[in-house]
């Protein structure tokens, strides 16, 4: 189960975030071989990291000193779809790319994407709640999520893989893997909800004159589409701009605004639903919500409309010295928050360049500054985040880098409390040690912490 | 907070399982009095039944000999909708109803119903993972919580009423108290989501020549039209003419079939939709999936087939000597599991007379049987349920009642991992002690087991 010679790809991490040389790299083909891997490990104190696609932004999955690595890149089964149901069950090593292909060659659509679907799998998706671009109509990857099987620190399998829609017969322990970053255990596979195709999708562009009006229009988009409004994403000027130069793409709108939007809507007719999400933005224009905006026509402007909205990522990418804080706030907290971050970071570092977008409809901006001050821009940030009583990490997680600010979001007693789950389920501290936060007392392993 | 003599409701559940007298009723009025309390009871080691409205299905919230009652009846506040972000922060004594009317006059709309909603309170729907009518849709009530407000054993409140949609920062701990039944904690408030209010509705009755025609139809209504299918539910033959009897209503559909079902859509525009939904349904007509439809055209006729549908529960009230298991199964069980049960239950009582209906489109039946051996009939049921990789209980939760069969459905492993939940968070078990599963070794509390 581990090779010879430890590969490099084990210590890459997102960005300049390199890890160590891991001990050893133990890769399972099964879930009986993750339970013999952490029965053996939990019983020596063979602390280990997991790794999926090693695609995080929160350094989840970098090695730290002294660990062996746990990759489950060879845990890669999808059984068939089950279209009655809309379910699947795959391995965690698999991508979230192959997941969304095979929902499509089966006639239905997984409902969360994100950049790194390529390589990101779905243990990882899993381990740290996926987000992306259509919360707002599928949920966060929790609510993808039927069951799982995971594997606790002491090598007892749990397996909830029977696609029940319904089932609240005793706690529901698929909760505790979800979002909790492989500190409480290691998923292995999963049984996944499906949905049903689009039949029919759109979007459109707009320049407007504030935050506010943004809110505005997402409040009307909300009542006038329902269920059908998909994704409503916000791109600041800056990057805007930016994001143009760097694709050499064309402005979808003439006009410029202090903020832009970009609505989707999945619906089922085109001609009515186009139709509707046409008037409801003409109303906007009209009552000067909206500066300017473009609906697509054509399969081909959707997608155009979508590429500019992702050169704001591959812009991002391709620039250094930046700090990025995943942050979410209320929608009525957003305004003042804008301010005032801007305000806190401008006193931390005079020369700052700002690049704000994200997902406007869930309250989640990504906020990325261009900065010589890294640490004192991201306690500015993640103090205006604390005042306006949000979240320091909307959909990427805490890992090792957010681990020190986590105080500004979470109480003491919530910290506390996190600490007892992790203490029940990993006595030992063997899983992703030190990742979220730290244990109080890092005394040696015992065979048994608790008894 | 405790009133000197001690009325009877406290000690009144569904059915005829009545409680014994508590020892004292506690009423708190705020977070920080059931703080205060669970302190002082945790010190001496008093147990604790919390009560809302005692609508539950499985006496979780029925008093046991040596139990206090801690009711959160007193606990009624509701802050104003936040009609932008589509949330609302209630206090846990809420009763479902007045939530549901609170959100309509904003103009917006709950996601879950259920029959008990005029007594059934916010903290017990929490506390049971609330399913009822449109999951299909909605969701259970675990997808309409943004955060809740919870007092640990020991006194401890973890708050997290921010109204994020997007929160990765560490653990989500308010997934511990979704339909763990009291016995993790208890919940005092709760930010909650609110969806849009469908522009347009309508509903369709169904005669089927078989279930397996009933599950092809809800493939191709989901098919056709997407999110907006938000109900399908089956009644059959026995009870669907049991309930026509008892409350005197007109039969929606002339021809008799091996099953009936109702659909409903929620939707934006009448004739598109409810044109689409027709053309569906005539289709499925004339491939002889369904024998007899009604389609509703007003809003009286809407009304009508959902009353039937109620009419059915009504009846099951009115009847004595009923068992009832609320179970589910994966679609493709369906069938085989439907024809076993039948010959089991027959087997244990061939005087037996079925009732069966249900939330097809979530799996989840509800069995009903009348007969004078109650428990060889669930035996029989729930057995069979095992065969069929099912759940013993869909929504109704486990309790007192259905305990002795949780190991039918969830494995030995799961049973531990609970007890292991239950130990870290509730050392002294003094929360809800005996329902779901007992602890292994019932000792004398101690102030601090785990120490």
């Amino acid at each position: 189960m581990s090779d010879g010679a430890v590969d490099a790809r084990y210590s890459e991490a997102q960005g300049d975030k390199k890890g160590t040389q891991p001990l050893l790299v133990l890769r399972p083909k099964t879930t009986a071989e993750v339970s013999a891997v952490l029965s053996i490990c939990n019983a020596h104190g063979q602390r280990l990291v997991t790794q999926g696609g090693r695609t995080g932004l929160s350094s989840s999955a970098r090695v730290c000193e002294g660990e062996a690595v746990l990759s489950l890149e060879r845990m890669t089964a999808l059984d068939p779809v089950d279209s009655d149901a809309g379910t699947i069950v795959v391995d965690a090593g698999v991508a979230l790319q192959t997941l969304q292909e095979t929902a499509d060659a089966a006639g239905l659509m997984f409902g969360v994407d994100i950049g790194a679907r390529g390589s990101a799998t779905v243990g990882g998706n899993v381990a740290t709640n996926a987000g992306g671009i259509r919360v707002l109509r599928y949920g966060m990857y929790r609510a993808q999520i039927l069951g799982l099987e995971a594997v606790l620190a002491d090598g007892t399998v749990l397996s909830s893989l029977k696609g029940l829609a319904k089932d609240n017969s005793g706690y529901d322990l698929n909760q505790l893997f979800i979002g909790s970053e492989g500190t409480l255990g290691v998923v292995t596979r999963a049984c996944l909800k499906l949905h049903p195709k689009p039949l029919y999708e759109s979007n459109a562009f707009c320049a407007l004159p504030s935050v506010e009006a943004a809110i505005t229009l997402l409040s009307r988009l909300r009542s006038a589409m329902g269920p059908m409004l998909s994704a409503f994403e916000i791109i600041f000027p800056a990057v805007y701009e930016s994001a143009l130069r760097f694709s050499g793409k064309q402005r979808p709108v003439q006009a410029t605004g202090d903020v832009y939007v970009l609505a989707e809507i999945q619906g089922t007719k085109a001609e009515v639903d186009n139709e509707r999400f046409a008037e409801a933005l003409i109303q906007a224009c009209e009552d000067e919500i909206v500066s300017d905006v473009t609906v697509s026509q054509s399969p081909r402007e959707f997608r155009a409309i979508w590429e500019l909205r992702e050169a704001c990522s591959h812009y991002i990418t391709s620039c250094s010295n930046m700090v990025g804080c995943d942050i979410s706030v209320a929608l009525r907290e957003m305004p003042g928050f804008l301010s005032s971050a801007d305000i806190a970071v401008r006193t931390a570092d005079e020369n700052a360049s700002f690049n704000v977008f994200g997902h406007l409809g869930d309250g989640n901006l990504h906020y990325i500054v261009g900065t010589e001050k890294p640490d004192a821009v991201t306690d500015a940030i993640l103090s205006c985040v604390k005042a306006a009583n949000g979240s320091i990490s909307a959909e990427h997680g805490i890992g090792l880098d957010k681990k020190q600010w986590l105080h500004l979001c979470r109480s003491d007693a919530e910290i506390a409390a996190m600490r007892r789950l992790k203490a029940a389920f990993d006595p030992n501290g063997i899983l992703n040690p030190g990742r979220i936060f730290d244990m109080p007392a890092q005394q040696p392993p015992e065979k048994d912490a608790r008894s």
